[in-house]
């Protein structure tokens, strides 16, 4: 059997969820990984007991190499910031610049081969903008500092509802649906088809099936609502087969889910933000996506929630996200 | 006990599954209701022949008010046209005229309170228009024949998933999604949380509780992706909250459809076809929403598939949904 990967888990905006997630979770890790929080010893401590484990952190000064026992948290520091006054569930320029030193630490010993890959708990932007840091979140930090330009963020489902998983790598994101219209090239949408397929070429154990959802209703109807489907996204889909990709569409988005639940696709090119995410949320819940950063040269998977500010500190966040993120970023470092 | 009420169950396009439908659903709709076929008697006998059922065809001409044999389908012939050259799996100008005149002749008797009302198997747009006949679908039809302005289509989805039941009415439909925008109003939105009301209250044994879904990703998040959640949705569920009205959001519609899931709301308004089928479809599966014509003085559901020319006439389509059509429709007969 392979050895297991070495994965380094970011703890995020030390306000939120991320040091209990990570405390909750960590058994669980032990047995995916080899794990090492980057982040901060003295949160983590208190991540560990507001869970009620008598697990200790101890700090480390390298990414581990062997196993420990599951009630000992090893924890590489990963910022000088001094995060004594920051108070739990609440924005801070302290916790955002700790959450971006965390992070930049991990990719700098992944990049040098320290570690194998990275599992991100969240962050806050409020906390980053604080602190000066105008990048919208985790994903765009990453491709910053690995020099990446093509990248995307693919959400990938797995749960008792999809069990053969499915990857959703969006074509816009974070923008108001009016904005859309625009992004939407055939460019656009054969780059998401190409990275799409690289991905769950690591994921599946065959050739993946691709499907491009639809922008308008029923797919335009011949033409009747739009004229996207003609114009940009069917000359996407055949360009993409002519180069071998086993890609079809684009298919009316709200047939399209229940044929990719039945297990007919692998991966779906969504168009916006809802599309996919209404989808992927009734498939999955509300904590069992996985976030995975195609285009990087490094492996990066991420929890699909945020910080949870509002539950942050009271033991009850659900640490699931995080473990399978852990599972999926493990899978992607064997391959 | 209440009596059963009387449904007119119309035939709609006789070369889709419609005949094959009704036949398969009889022995079932009898348990509902006191149905009628409003329809050609032939093509239901071969409706009949394809799904292998011994039943017999009767002519009727009026609605029955009695109970008859499971294997007696009763038929009012509702057209004069000759059909006997349609073509199964065809689109031709006879089926959508007679298409029309079975409705037209539903809705004369419902109006004159020889039926209580009414159940319409699919047609096909096509074949109305071939018949000269400019409507895009059923809804128009009522509408203009009982002299309803303001209406809407809700889905009503009620499966293992959603045991509860949920109401969705969508604020625009069958348009491009880049048209949608100019069709979203604080009237619109009202108008529609109105109707919602009024109609989850017929089909709720409580106090209906409604959400309005926001237009951008995670509702704007602020102002960030968009202003129409703080300039055009909140006025509008602020004015039905004034109005005693039990609704709230607007709510991102990703998290909002697993928490009506959860039985935390039983109405919601979706702004474009997509957001709400999505839903829908992974809620109910391909055949299990119901379609409710909200704001007509009768009452009216339908299946919520279309004729399905592909498979129509081997005897393999569902029924589900309209025995599922006839159990709202009886229900708000009932109050």
């Amino acid at each position: 059997m392979a050895p297991l990967p070495r994965l380094l888990i970011t703890m995020g905006d030390v306000a939120g969820v991320g040091p209990e997630i990570i405390a909750r979770a960590w058994p669980e890790l032990m047995t995916i990984c080899i794990p090492t929080v980057v982040g901060d010893p003295s949160w983590l401590q208190a991540g560990v007991r507001t869970v009620g484990s008598n697990a200790q952190v101890s700090v480390v000064d390298a990414p581990s190499e062997t196993i420990c026992k599951p009630t000992e948290l090893r924890c590489l520091r990963g910022s000088t910031q001094n995060l004594s006054k920051v108070q739990i569930g609440s924005v801070s320029a302290e916790a955002g610049q700790a959450a971006y030193d965390f992070l930049c630490r991990a990719i700098d010993l992944t990049l040098a081969h320290h570690a194998d890959g990275i599992v991100t708990a969240p962050l806050q932007k409020e906390g980053l903008h604080a602190a000066g840091l105008h990048f919208p979140g985790h994903t765009e930090i990453l491709a910053e500092r690995t020099g990446t330009r093509e990248f995307g963020m693919m959400l990938y489902a797995r749960s008792p509802e999809i069990p053969h998983g499915l990857g959703v790598l969006h074509v816009t994101l974070h923008m108001a649906l009016r904005d859309v219209f625009r992004h939407i090239t055939t460019a656009a949408v054969r780059e998401k088809i190409d990275l799409l397929q690289v991905m769950m070429g690591r994921l599946c154990d065959h050739v993946p099936r691709l499907a491009v959802a639809a922008l308008n209703p029923h797919a335009s109807d011949g033409g009747l609502f739009g004229t996207e489907e003609t114009e940009i996204l069917a000359p996407a889909v055949r360009g993409a087969r002519q180069a071998g990709i086993d890609v079809s569409g684009p298919w009316p988005s709200d047939t399209l889910f229940v044929r990719a639940r039945k297990g007919e696709f692998d991966g779906v090119v969504a168009m916006y933000h809802d599309q996919g995410h209404i989808a992927l949320k009734l498939l999955t819940g509300l904590v069992g996506a996985v976030n995975i950063t195609v285009g990087l040269p490094i492996v990066r998977t991420s929890v699909a929630h945020g910080t949870a500010y509002d539950i942050a500190g009271k033991g009850i966040a659900d640490h699931r996200s995080l473990v399978e993120a852990a599972r999926v970023a493990a899978k992607l470092c064997r391959r």
